[in-house]
């Protein structure tokens, strides 16, 4: 079938793109380079059965050209800020390439009929729910976020959408997503501070943060796996691991891969790494398990696989 | 204290502008009169203590140089579109005018540092629940209209702009609202229809829908006395009143009214008047009771409340 897959010169969206090429798919990818790159998607130039778009989602007239052009069975919607640090300083980053991106492709579909919908959404629409294992079924959902606003606001647009235009949409709510092609984050800052100063290193909050850490491979093998969505209306899962990692452990994983000993750790404080940031996190991943998929690598070992990841590219 | 109603020339809004002029307070109205209307405030215009700026929230230069100007205290957010009708035709309508707005007046309280919001969110938010008495606890809500969506999304960015700038957020969640100043809706039709042409009167659905009306002013009363939110986050209730009306009854109460007798009802079938309409919908009210408000009208006597002013004005 003919997919786009909007914003996937992603982190996430370009391995989804590989899996969907290795499906047999033809694929047409939107993305603006706003975090995507063009490294993760130049090994499928020459690919007859990949086209590039390079524009922005809510220029309108330009995606309804696309749309026009291009005939699609289904959208992925991966696009959408990753950086919730850089959002918690100007929240109008969210409105603009989270919010309305969904809104904008809804739109889209809406006028050129397309019936099928993947949308990638995250734990942060949950909020703050230490002590408790996440379902699905957890009320009172209140984002600290700007960025899990923004998601939460585009789970109810397609609601909406998906009940007025008969749209099948599938919502994987993720939680931190890493491996290879990773741009930001955590596991990137430990490594980048240790190649500068292996003296000491610098970790925002007091360590104890703890949250799963999913691979980027097993959660695009659950979007492969899922997409053919049977039921009408919205399928929604959490999607993750059932084991967290602890920032301090992050840490530990990547002194130990990069073959240091006794680097001091100093701790700026606080329970959180900044504002917005959830410290700790786990989810109730039963639905998910018993529809038939469990994620390959637990949470220390994907982090452990992305530690060697980054450093080797660098 | 001085207080920015947005939307305040609307139905809702020029009641709650009443209310909070008689309080002695300080009101800035801005309304672009998209559904509101001069009318509806003409009789503020010459009060001292009322100020209207004639603009499009989403006019952010313009709204920046309100803010700037007049030092708010509070803001209370009634700008919406609130024809759920008209935006299952059109959905951008919802984006730009309850959405966007929403984000607008969150990003310049931001800027202008106001630490009180009020915000009129819906029992749309809920979408489909039939058979159940609705509480603010019901877990995985499915708007399925375009304003619903709306109404949600604009709750969880107000979650993330109060943990994130310490905005204390009351948020009422209403059902119909009816009463003096009304400008649309199944009772305006009904009156409108038989007018035309008492012969017969068509009704949309088959008549069964069954939601609770608030009285507009039972309503507004509900904001005066919880607008001092102690707590600091978001207060949420669910805002109505325990009872429901039928189409059916809304017709009978119509037609009596109107002094009518023998007339035909003629039913376009189907369970909603129109796709994005919920059909059946009660409320489990015990929070609002328990915090020491009762609806002072149920709401067949609101409706009936209703009709008799709609017939005065025409």
């Amino acid at each position: 079938m003919k997919v786009l897959v909007a914003g996937g010169a992603g982190f996430i969206g370009s391995h989804l793109i590989d899996s969907l090429l290795a499906e047999g798919n033809d694929v047409v990818c939107i993305d603006n380079f706003f975090i995507g790159t063009k490294k993760n998607i130049e090994h499928l130039m020459d690919n007859p059965k990949f086209k590039f778009y390079e524009q922005n989602l809510c220029d309108r007239e330009k995606l309804e050209a696309v749309f026009e052009k291009e005939n699609f069975e289904y959208v992925f919607h991966l696009a959408a800020n990753s950086d919730i640090q850089a959002s918690a300083n100007d929240p109008a980053i969210e409105y603009e390439n989270t919010y309305s991106t969904t809104f904008e492709l809804l739109q889209a579909m809406r006028k050129y009929d397309v019936k099928k919908f993947f949308f990638a959404s995250t734990s942060a629409v949950y909020g703050e729910k230490e002590g408790k294992n996440v379902s699905e079924d957890e009320p009172n959902l209140r984002p600290i976020s700007y960025y899990g606003a923004a998601k939460l606001g585009s789970e109810a647009l397609i609601s909406a959408y998906s009940y007025m235009n008969d749209i099948k949409a599938l919502i994987f709510r993720f939680p931190n997503v890493i491996g290879p092609r990773l741009t930001h984050g955590v596991i990137f800052d430990f490594v980048k501070r240790l190649k500068d100063d292996p003296s000491h290193l610098r970790i925002l909050g007091d360590g104890t943060q703890c949250k799963p850490y999913i691979y980027v491979l097993d959660l695009v093998e659950a979007i492969m796996q899922f997409k053919d969505v049977k039921d009408t209306g919205i399928t929604l899962y959490n999607l993750g691991v059932s084991t967290q990692s602890s920032v301090k452990t992050i840490a530990d994983i990547v002194v130990d891969k990069m073959g240091l000993t006794g680097i001091p750790y100093e701790y700026t404080g606080g329970k959180g790494g900044w504002k917005g940031d959830v410290p700790k996190f786990q989810y109730d991943l039963s639905k998910i398990h018993a529809a038939g998929w469990k994620a390959k690598h637990e949470s220390d070992e994907s982090v452990a696989l992305t530690v060697e990841n980054v450093l080797k590219m660098n």
